[in-house]
């Protein structure tokens, strides 16, 4: 049976994500770097696209399967690698952490990630102040509805109940790159506890950008 | 048992998708307009925040459970209310539709939005080229993957396999609107065929924008 495979950048926080799974799962897979700055961006190549037609990474290989998205991935390994499960069993909760997930990976990492940020600078002149002030300014409000949504509920060392879930994979990457990019993250004292708590887990220090391969 | 409520905003995809869910599965639900416009948005009032504390429709309320997030809100009723099931029984097929999901969810829908294009033209003082040319950007990149994604495995009628998906749902809402901004779609003609196929379906139409109470 080939080994699964993970094209990763060691600074994607959507890789990273990726990656916190299989180190939870102790999924034996093989890292492939793909590096977006060097060359032009290796993302672009003819032989990545062919795998991932966005140009993006992640992309999951397990035998005929090549897939991208980090949330169609983490669910495809959440399916085929059911422990520690990444999702609880209570359908309310369910949702709850996937609403959760969504929102990092919907509504604050798009919006600033690397092709965006080119674009700002590129096509719309913008200056280093004035992307600065986009990254914080879609970072403060996904970090605000995450915090509401489980400041009164949270146990300060899960965003959902009383394990690692899903939503955990996507909000210790996303403070991470908070921290980059010099955000203030006082507003979010319990996003904080649960940072505290999880990121010197080896899943997630692994998986952290310094210690890939690929890091620069 | 109270009634599934909807929180809704005719004209916003993200909607539009749980619409057509619901639609499909016959779910018997309210829907609760939100104008995203009138009197400074009523999703940014504080009866609306306790719900969302994101201020973004859609959101669900089942019994206690109060979510958002149209891809969370889908996974939960597709998993309450099973058939027609939303994705295939299939763990890789399961995957393609849950990415191609994703594609659009987070990297076109988000970047389009209203907010988005409000900052566009307030904060970095774009004019109506520019914002323009920012949406059929990053349409054209989403459908482009989306196409190249499909176009060698789908019928013509779905995005996967042999049945209506998850992936459907969210591609459907996104050529409608893609249309609104005069996005050239001659470079998609296997999403043309699928989107020629599903928008008449009654699930499908029902669920469309001018076919809402809210609609002005």
């Amino acid at each position: 049976m080939p080994r699964v495979k993970l094209y990763t950048y060691f600074r994607s926080t959507a890789a990273w994500r990726v990656r916190i799974a299989l180190n939870l799962k102790a999924v034996d897979c093989e890292l492939v770097p793909v590096h977006l700055l060097r060359d032009g961006g290796e993302h672009r190549r003819s032989e990545y696209l062919v795998r991932n037609p966005q140009g993006l990474v992640p992309t999951l290989e397990d035998g005929d399967l090549v897939v991208g998205q980090s949330l169609a991935i983490i669910e495809y390994l959440n399916e085929k690698f059911p422990e520690p499960p990444l999702l609880p069993r209570d359908p309310a909760e369910r949702a709850r952490v996937r609403a959760l997930s969504a929102l990092i990976a919907c509504d604050v990492h798009p919006l600033n990630n690397l092709r965006i940020l080119q674009y700002l600078r590129g096509e719309l002149h913008c200056d280093e102040d004035a992307v600065n002030a986009w990254y914080r300014h879609w970072v403060a409000l996904g970090l605000e509805g995450f915090e509401k949504s489980v400041s009164r509920t949270s146990n300060g060392r899960y965003s959902i109940g009383e394990a690692v879930s899903m939503a955990d994979l996507f909000l210790i990457p996303q403070l991470f790159n908070a921290r980059r990019f010099n955000c203030d993250l006082g507003p979010y004292p319990t996003l904080l506890r649960i940072d505290e708590h999880l990121r010197s887990w080896p899943a997630f220090a692994d998986a952290a950008p310094e210690r890939q391969a690929d890091a620069v």
